[in-house]
């Protein structure tokens, strides 16, 4: 069965009582309540991390290697200036999909660059907490086209 | 029964014979009878259309207004130029999903603007075709969520 | 009696239906009866077409070569990145006037620059609807001042 | 009856007298003459100003407040480089249209940006002092809309 | 014996008749007659094509797939903007040559640049009509390379 | 006792009246008093001017060579575009802090930079009419840093 | 009694050690002595931190939610580069003040940006560690005006 | 006899008193007496003029038609940012030359473009009061070049 | 019988022997050899000169005034950094055709400029060593449609 | 003894495990063996450290204060981002060498730049883990210039 | 007696045959002969020298280390593209006066720019042959100052 | 015996005479006899070229094609400046290192680039005379991890 880590950045833990017109009021506990759902549904495991420390995601991401097989990453504000994370996604060579719940490209134009893009298998945005969801079925939709 | 538009642009007519190196093997053909099978599963009408004109896939848009629920939108390189296309999703009042087949941020740099995510309400990109049957998934989530 | 296109373009088929806090509730066929009536009041003859396709906008340009005098462009957002209509205007040696309905110069940045407004006689912007009359009346101007 | 300011800023008391091949041989005190003439016309009441000075420009458009109607702004060099005038007009709360004699986009790049029309109602250009007319009728159709 | 499709974009259809200080006298007609005289001479078959449409340049290029040998495109204005006809050369797989009746480089700053050339064989420009059949040659020799 | 003068420039002299939710209700005369009371609270004495007009502003500045000891410099809209005032600055050889009633950070991007500032003190803005008073408590601080 | 934050980012704990040409000889204790001291006299209580990891600043930030009022925030050099600690004033919603010792306009063009500016308050800058007080007074101010 | 002004702009009349090191010790009076002498020498008339102000500025050039023959203009900081000045040379017919005291080339970045020399006969900088002297000759010699 | 330089900049000496994927295994030698065979044939004289030093490329073209009738111009990397080749060229006031071997679009940025293409007749790029005779021939027709 | 701190930042802990084509096989650990072999022929003592964490390097840094004499910085992605890691340098007052295995300026654009170089005494790049013996070297050989 | 070298760069050695609208009908000879006879009324001496190649003119400019005592440099098109040129300058110790024939400001844009200036003690342009000894003049009053 | 050569660009046989607190007070001779004896050291052979002329450079690059096994190049400002250097090692297919006497990231913004930098194996800087040893280590490591 594969195992997916979803990682959440910056500011993710404040999720459902920050800014809800911009982000919902689903909280990060829901959104790991649904994935976990959606993970027995999809016959995957999943873990989950979330940190506003740039080190400790590129420590998560390192910890992945040869023990997972996905990423879905949600980097927050640092998808825009982390040269850091997308080297971390090359060394730990695991698949990655960039995750936004809110869409980036309708937003301040310094949001509409990514630095991990470059590195992922696609990027999904603007779908809401239902993001990671449809994240989980790319993943092992883009692993069994590997196989 | 909400319907959707599945809306291609300019050179799709060819996939799954250009390029499979980048876009696989898949015609579009097979594409759109993926999505009528994921249509009937998840409970909505699709129609599709395709035009390697600017001006065809406006004319198109403009024909989703007060009839269909929401536009699933792979406007190719026109994505990159054409506020045309932004504009008359704007005109449409439908809500729009960008769609791409690659992952264009792995791509040339021109490729990492999009006029259309501007007023779209959200994006996909990097999973094939499987992103098609993603982006229903996305649409039927967000019209959910509206009502 | 000299004779005028008044030629439209993208997403204008949709006027007065569309984002009407931007462009208002006229429709085209209320902005064309208004033109015929002030063709009348001024002496000239008035011919309209819209499309939403580049190509056919650039074939109407050329259409008027030879057989009237002006041009009345509301080229929409094919002003800001088409070339070609430029080109079209150079070739069928028409003067033209760049029309807008709203004042473009107050909405996104890449909405104030235009390929155009180089050929063009004058711009006329941000006056809605009632800005095809005064761009008649300019046209008109600048024929007389000619001869 | 309304009442607008004509405002002509720096260079332009030599009009008519300077480089006639891009802004004609219209003196100051004809296109003054010409706009009193199309006042009476249209009904309106119309004063004058012209200054080299970018403060006194400024001043005149204070000096506008609950006094006047409407501001027809032909702002020469200043257009390109004054952030005060721009901010002069939101402060004075006058509905203002921009004027230019030449089509600007026809020459220097430098001459191709606006603040002032991020602030005014709409612009026109390229039409010599026929502009000034067309101007009086826009603002008057402007006024017109809004009561 | 191979084929070549020489197609021409958006007011090439107007060549001879626009601008003769930049572009000549010689008609698209005449230019064709060149080419099949050439094409005669240098023992290759030849197709024409103009359109002002882009999408319909895109599906002269599919149409050419498995039908023909070269592709000699003059895109006018296009060259400067067109994404999609980049691709369309891409998906097409046809050895294009991008042809320009003026020296490109010697105008506007914008048409200096291409993103045709960055997927052809190679590059003329500047010998008027000549160009053509100076294209004919080297695309010929191009296939003979080749083989 | 140290002397200042606190000077204002383009469009500070509407203070109060124009758009309050920018700036606030306070005239520039409630401001002068503002500081008159908190001047002598502090032991300084101050003096005010206000000018629309650049050249204005710099023989204000000028003429507080040898008799004043510091500058609070509101520049308005002239803060971004004004080498002139900055060179002004210098040449007096007198302290300056840069003030703005609003976070200009929070405007448009025009707004984001300043020459002033390079010869400055110090910058202090977003405060509303409260920024005066902390502009002087941070100018005497910075004179009796000095001595 | 309301409560500040004052929260110092990387270097600043070898504040009054390092570069004291630029930052002067006061400690980051003596900066907090001065601190609590001004604290006493206005009537708010002060809360210290300081650290050299961006996920710690965004952690402390995150934990004034609901606890405290306002926030002086010297983020040292993740000023320029830090969009994730600009989120976490606009999660935490709490008022923020950006602050630097030295007038940061003065030296290198790319400590003249700024991304928390955007969500500040305002911001004071230059006026060594004086200005932490001032910053006081004016967050101050600043809750007494909402109040 | 030709007769020149010698314009000087904002901070020039500081000149002598301001940063010596950058600008040397003359004062105004002392360059309009070397200038006086050298008028002599080489059979000129001059007339001087200072202003802060850019509109006194652009009346004064004004001032010069049909009146003297050659403008030696040394526009200060308003070299850099005003297009006025630029139009007001070509407006009143003058050469010009702009000249600088100091080597702008050698200072800030900002001050290594000039609107001014577009207009210009010649630019002389960066030979201090000298400069004067040397742009009368330069002036003279190209007047009799006319001739 | 019209004469032509064929000259070549810096590297072209090592032509055959250097990156041959790039530009093929034909040696200098070679080419010229092919070039005065295609002279023989269609009747003009040629020359040939390489150097990898820009100054000996100018003292070159130079050399062909008053003696030679076309300059055909491989300037390698000099092609996008030098100006003073470009003056070179105006200054011999011959007629120039810039050539490339490789398609120099498919390459790095920084190649898709050319200073020299400026004042040349036209561009030749991406067809091998069959190049330097297309060229040929389009000088040869260009020296005909002159006279 | 001089002590050398030799800090290795993001990614590097999976060296010799990550994108080998790139950085070889080498390990952290093998790197620091070669270090604490070379330090013992040329008589220097070092310490070795590693984060993921910038705010862990900037600490480590601090930590080199008075008691070591040179720092060896692989800053890795963050050489290119940080401003807080250069400010650090300059903190510490400790001479800094800035390391890279691979040659940065043969990858992407974005890894051309670096914040740390600036207030390094050198940079040495491209020579692998053979890099780290260099930098010793040339520390050592900086610091007894200095004495 | 002071000895300057009067040093020109690439294509004035055609001068007075090349572009005269541009560069006037004097030939070098004329420009040495006018500048020996200006040499004896100043006192002082002149040395000649042209080369088209950059080395040659770095090599000439070393070549006055001790001998001569200043430097007029018309540096043609390497003015704007040579840092080595700017390096043999302050290499070589000696005052430098860049000089143009032309107004470069009022030509391509690409002209604007001088990296010599950067290190000279001014600039002179556009007075064509006549700047050669106003270049003398103001080489001699700048030795006088400094002596 | 593996040989190099050690090439040194524009103005650094000036070095040791010039800019010294920049450069040191080593000549060329020095740093070639430490090269020698350094050389013997390490078991390689070297030659030394300088040259001030690009073209001479280029000449002596093409020069150790199958003779000599590695280049130490200062290319000195033609670093920032010449793609024709570039070109030339990737021609004459020898493994470069890129040197600087100085740290080049700590001055002007224009050395920070490179055009050799992109095909050299790797790049020092910043270490003086010392610099060159540290290259020949390097280059020989560099060897023998080829072989």
């Amino acid at each position: 069965m594969p195992g997916f880590l979803i990682l959440n950045g910056p500011n993710l833990n404040l999720l459902g009582t920050r800014q809800p017109e911009v982000y919902g009021r689903t909280t990060l506990a829901d959104v790991e309540d649904m994935c976990r759902a959606h993970a027995k549904e999809i016959g995957v495991e999943v873990e989950f991390a979330q940190s506003n420390h740039e080190g400790a995601l590129i420590d998560a991401i390192h910890g992945t290697r040869g023990r997972l097989d996905g990423l879905i990453l949600n980097a927050g504000a640092y998808t825009h200036t982390s040269v850091a994370l997308m080297d971390a996604i090359s060394s730990a060579e695991i698949p990655a999909i960039e995750l936004h719940l809110s869409n980036v490209h309708a937003r301040e134009e310094f949001r509409h660059t990514s630095y991990i893009a470059r590195v992922a298998v696609g990027v999904i945005c603007g779908f809401g907490a239902r993001g990671y969801t449809l994240a989980m079925d790319a993943m092992k939709s883009h692993l069994d086209s590997l196989s």
